[in-house]
């Protein structure tokens, strides 16, 4: 598990060009650092907070680009899907599927992911305890996949706000799963701009580098080229101009974690 | 709005025994009162803690069951919603359709919803705040629909527990629509039980007096013959035998609020 | 317990005038509605936000006031205590004395309190679970008194925010004491403004109802007569000239819910 | 600032012998890590929750061994006051004294810890949010003290529960002053045993490196040689012979976040 997986991209995809753009510049930084590295973008933002904001190109749309970015860079690619019918069709190009935080709960949406046979990416939910997640991994098992994987984005602290609980990555690990940290949707204000959410993009480095202590099998990261202008959560997104010197100092935090033996204080 | 209408029923469909016992029951007791009343029962639970946990007999089961509801009792009938798909054919028979909490940011489900041209409740999320659900109503607003009501059912507060902010009712009355209040999922105690949630059926009427306090359109309540062997959400089950003076004590308190002038404080 | 008592006057010492006629208010309207009155005031806001904050006339000015507020209107006075050196003669002016919510977990002061043999008003902590009161409870019974009260004044919910659960009020009264609520603290927005909390005067009277339909054994309030131009906690105290309005409707509620039987549903 | 400084030591005065005892392992891990040392303990824990929880030996006596801590060893030693009287005495013997969490809004006592010139340790209220303790700030600054210290230790999360927000620490870094980390009172879960706090010791070295992560002034730890027959917070002491494979980790890790250039990506 050394150094940490990186689903890094994008949040939407806005265009073909950015998606092409924003992967092309996340896999030399990763090739470069070392670290393995798979491409994220959403087809479809399907719970904005404002009937008016932008979307994405949808789901036939996002799956020609997705194969356009595997044959492109030899990625693996990771997207959300929102209904069950989705979950095959995109596991046919995608290779890890991810579960969104608030569908976790939803029954035939995750088994209709597990049965694709796919990796499964569960997203946490705000609203739930990090150790109400097995509950999510029996029905996956039930449903016959056991390639899962959890994904901590915060939880619900007050209106408008969420906090990382750190002591929550190591509950998730008793689970027995590989538990990655999603640091871009933990940076969000919910409810925190008039239409939209905020989010505190300047404190990306420094939450990265708590949940990232923790030891960690992977980071969830979004980045843009021009945060102030990204289509969706633009407040919580790495300027992607950042992201070697951002992954440069991750690795090595990730590398001294992983390198330090287990001290029993129980 | 005098009195309050009565969202009462029970939780799942577990047999059409029961659905036609339990709607009985509330027809005698809410003409008693005269208390407008709309049955209430799920198709499907859809969003359970565990895979093995019971779901319901499904949409076609479901509305055949709702179908001869209606006919018996002459009552209007809400049920809850959580496909796309599942939006207009549900409206065909129901008079009331339901945004469950965890999907109310669903922008699909929400517009397949609204543009059924039935009425449509609203349950408030646990992770959104009061002010927040003016984006739902804009969602279903700029789909046609304006037959919007909202439901507060508990905010998550801290693991394993909800609690209702009685000030979020008056800032949801600002919002212009009809606020209701869920006294039964709020007492919920999430993830309290080894595989399902817990509850605090003790003090349902000590809640409802509470909510109800604040002049409220209505009342959203489940109820059953023995709580203690319901198929889901038992342990914040009204026993069914304690209805009628349940209800007598909230429609006196709801007549005296309601009777009483504003007071400017501000 | 019918109709609760009301603790009711005004937050600080601003003056012995204001002290003198607010008193001569309070007297009037709670004569005229039946509700047995305490006067209360502060001394010291021993715990402002911010240093240049007015805190009161003191420990001996205060007293002369609370004895002509006695000698004038005949009421019993209750004021709070921050160090265990005020309990004994506060105690030999005041009729009931209060433990400031920061404080209660301070043992000293508790046991300074308790031994006096004055009622002790305990407000619980914003950090206190309901079912912990009963630890301060014990502390003070163990120095010989067990003339207590229980009041609430909501909890911490994330930052800069309070919310009233309403399960805890059934939590407290439990632990066998009478329980209060103090509507005008829990309205508080801690550091809402720049230097002070901040707070939620408009939704006074919906916040007392609901805390009010608990069937309490009494109110905590502070008013003034110009809340804007109040030396502290202004955005949360009642225009003193609303309070018959407020206190009638507050009387006809608890007289309502009082007379209601208990409804077994655990 | 590199390395971070330790304030470590016990919880409490519980013996000479244990001070003397624990001291000496600081100091010996201490030197050999090279990380600057201050001896911590607690001559009085005046908000147990419990009236028959131990308390300490007292004022008197504990600067009696505090005296000898200093002679023997030549370490400074901060301990924590509860009354404005204690601030001088104490601060004749100790080098830092430590405002309380519970207490850190009260004025009197933020005064008299100010006076002494010492400096002084502020721990942030699990009440407050890291902005508000500007206010506490200030108020030392008027107090002619500017040699102060922020420390984190939790914020209320639900009831019995803590969280350790992370994007905290940056946001009191702002305020221009250095910020520690109590990780041991961190670890606390309020409430969670029959008559004290609970806490979660196995997860110290977890949660230290997340907190540690952030680039920190210093570390706060309490330790025991038998955290299960401590007689204060033992659920959340280190285990005293786990303490240098703990600071061990913790300094090579703050040594390499501290060697990381800042990344601009507001």
């Amino acid at each position: 598990d050394r150094p940490f997986a990186l689903f890094g991209g994008i949040n939407v995809l806005e265009s073909r060009d950015l998606a092409l753009k924003a992967c092309e510049y996340y896999v030399k930084v990763t090739e470069k650092l070392g670290i393995p590295y798979v491409f994220k973008a959403s087809f479809d933002k399907a719970n904005r907070s404002s009937i008016a904001s932008f979307r994405g190109p949808g789901l036939d749309e996002g799956l020609k680009i997705f194969e356009e970015i595997k044959r492109t860079f030899a990625v693996p690619v990771i997207t959300d899907v929102h209904e069950p019918y989705q979950a095959a069709p995109v596991a046919e190009v995608c290779d890890i599927i991810q579960l969104p935080a608030f569908l976790s709960r939803q029954t035939d949406l995750v088994v209709a992911m597990a049965k694709t046979g796919a990796v499964i990416n569960i997203k946490k939910a705000q609203f739930l305890a990090p150790q109400e997640m097995q509950h999510i991994l029996r029905k996956c098992e039930e449903a016959g996949n056991e390639q899962l994987i959890l994904c901590e984005r915060g939880s619900s602290f007050g209106y408008n706000n969420l906090v990382v609980d750190m002591l929550g990555f190591g509950v998730m690990k008793q689970l027995g799963y590989p538990v990655f940290f999603d640091v871009t949707h933990a940076l969000q204000m919910p409810g925190g701009r008039t239409d939209s959410a905020g989010g505190r993009r300047a404190q990306v480095t420094d939450l990265a580098k708590a949940g990232m202590s923790q030891g960690l099998a992977g980071l969830f990261l979004e980045a843009h080229p021009d945060p102030n202008s990204a289509k969706c959560d633009g407040p919580c997104a790495l300027p992607l101009d950042k992201l070697e010197p951002f992954l440069c100092q991750i690795k090595q935090l990730d590398d001294l974690v992983k390198s330090f033996p287990p001290i029993e204080t129980a």
